[in-house]
């Protein structure tokens, strides 16, 4: 396997189609809200990408099975019966120049099926503590949507600095590809995974998506995590050959695969 | 030298065969298990794999001569006059990119050559204690595989977490190509090199391959290598630029050679 | 994205183009030379060039817009109504292999669109204390550029090692072209951000270029940048997942972007 | 620059051509072995390599000039009339893929232009303290140049383990392309650069390459080398920026230039 592959369901039709994309990252902001989008709407699985730029290892599943890693591609309509696809997934690449191939693929495979808009959720991480109100704050490719998005309470102009991996690439190379794009960022206060920031971030979709997601749920992934995470380390601390590939690999957090 | 290239002898004639891996890895076990099933059969020579995703070096023999590092193929057959290809080696890919496109070669060679069904093996280790009574772990990509291991007492669902290189990326390649796919994991305790955790994976192999490999040469093994290994250590202290590139790497072995 | 690109713009007609080149590297010399140049000169901008060899992030702007690392090029004429193409940016390659890409494309690119000399700026330390005075060393392709530049007071034959990036690589890649070529090196004492050495190179260039800078402002940037570099100390104190790519990276620098 | 070129000068005619390979590593033993031939025959310049696998830096020559890191080819001819090719240079390639590229490439260039036979000098290390009368080993692709080697006073058989980069992968290479290789060793002590190991090859090579160096002129290297190694140590504390790229890199050493 040498090259980056996209395997997709043609029968499945799209409507003005918005990529919503949450990939492990800081504080797993990104993977929450994006797995919790899919299990509240029971999305349809879409497609499912491979990649060698993904690190050299396979997922043990509770059932006895194996699978290879990936992101994946899930389909549903909002209030509007427009179609949002969900991208969500085990792994980010872990060299540049995997970040720099896959991203391109990504933004590349979506302008081709039609997308008109690409929103990445991840995570904006100002102090060690923990933040009791996170904001949400944004960057984007162009005023129209920066308006957009402020009209929903998303704040400009307060960040600074860079932002790694598929929630900063993506954005970029969708604007290139004449897609509108912009990141969304939970403010999150270091955790591993806050469930908080992801809830701040999930209230702005359901009105920049026309959803209507609970995200009372995500109280409950919050406790559930904290706890798997705790088992997890300490399986890691007897069986250190066993490890998790990147920080946000929870293969054991079995609510939000 | 700039691709992974199989040479193979084209002139050996096969029967359903089938894949046994047993590459550098956890407690070795995958190359104890591979090495010693290759001697007691006398599995002829059926072809060699060199990759320039290996480490940059050369092993030096007892007679003075060099060799690059390479996977090499060995052919015997079973009870029922089955093929059984073996594959073994000094090493595997050091890089990503490497195991990916390294397994992925060696999934479709052995398609191309009429394979049916790929077993790799490898150590899975729960605790830094010796094991004394090894169970044996599998895991493979569909369920008609699993109840044949099962049935030979294989144990499914108690492992999680992932299967680093080829162990764990053979079986999801292969089952990719289409054929059948198992990684069979000795229960191992961080052992460099646990004979007992390759025995314990042999007697199953027995009944899954149709074969009757007496494991009590294991023990044998198990003596010589940690004799061996402990030169090995009082060498490299001595000489540490002659190192030895992988921890699977057993040039002094000449047993398990 | 798998390739380096540069994006020019064809309308602008050049006459013996030279390139100057102050990419991000010791003591920021290139980076506040070329900045400085391009600031004073108002000179109009003429490429950009992506790579996915640059580190795998993006850059948040002050107004909530995000973009790609990039090198860009810049256009002005000097007294005597040649050509200066300033090239600046935000990084170098991160691999070895990158900078051999990308170096080799600049060389390339600025064969075919006429280019006739190569000037790169860095830094040249020999002391861990600030330099009052500082000199300006230079390393060139021939006898006939070292002439030249040994006649506006760039002292050669007085440094020694080696010189990393693009500061190095562009000149040897552009003699391969047929170029003229040289590194002019500023003496620097291993601060971060180096004006004055910046001052020093920029009086000599006034005479190699035939342009007329006030290099004064540069003392205003020293001190603004010693200060904003303070604060981004700080911010990635609070927020180190937010890092910053390279020492050349310099975005909260609004005056030297 | 995306691929290794060599460059060289077909109209100067071999006969029977013979490589001998002295490039940076173990002692430098290769290096002073090369360097030192070349100087006492005043071998004629025949080729030159680059690659993109070399270090990213260029070196900084006494008169003010700069040029890229290079392997270089030189001709003379033995006693008998035939050709001897030295290949010497500043630094061999960093990654692993490089290594296989690189000397692949060497091997198949030397096929080409007639080659014969490949002989590599290198250091093989057994102890730290320093060797009063290092020996020579040697390892080799067939039993017949074993013969001829040993006849010469090499031993073969007293050495095990890895031989890293081109000492090791030359000659494998070489023998896949139907040429006669071996690697020839002289025993030291870890020193960074031992004219004592380097004068034990010496001796043996005047054998084996019918060629009659005079060695003493090491004597003097290993003087002058060892103070121009206390000024560059000092010289690499006042200025780590401008660091040696590696442990044979030895640009300050006009000498074995």
């Amino acid at each position: 396997m040498e090259k980056t592959k996209i395997f997709y369901n043609k029968k499945i039709k799209l409507k003005n189609p918005t990529l919503l994309v949450g990939l492990p990252g800081i504080g797993s902001v990104g993977s929450l809200v994006a797995e919790h989008i899919k299990n509240e709407t029971n999305a349809q699985k879409y497609g499912i990408l491979y990649s060698p730029f993904f690190p050299p290892h396979v997922i043990m599943e509770k059932n006895g099975k194996i699978r290879m890693l990936s992101n994946r591609f899930y389909h549903f309509k909002n209030k509007k019966g427009n179609s949002i696809i969900i991208l969500l997934g085990d792994t980010q690449p872990i060299t540049t120049k995997g970040q720099y191939a896959v991203n391109g693929r990504i933004a590349k495979f979506f302008k081709k099926i039609g997308g008109k808009t690409v929103y990445t959720v991840g995570g904006y991480s100002i102090s060690n503590s923990y933040i009791e109100k996170p904001r949400t704050f944004g960057v984007a490719s162009n005023q129209k949507i920066i308006n957009k998005l402020k009209s929903n309470g998303v704040i400009f102009g307060n960040t600074s600095g860079s932002i790694f991996g598929a929630a900063g690439l993506l954005p970029v190379f969708s604007s290139k590809f004449g897609l509108e794009s912009a990141c969304i960022m939970g403010e999150t206060g270091l955790l591993e995974i806050d469930a908080n920031a992801a809830k701040a971030v999930l209230e702005k979709l359901n009105k920049i998506l026309e959803i209507d997601i609970n995200p009372s749920n995500l109280d409950k992934i919050k406790k559930e995590t904290e706890k798997l995470m705790k088992e997890l380390e300490e399986t890691s601390k007897q069986n250190p050959e066993q490890l998790q590939g990147s920080p946000g690999h929870k293969d054991n957090l079995s609510y939000i695969r």
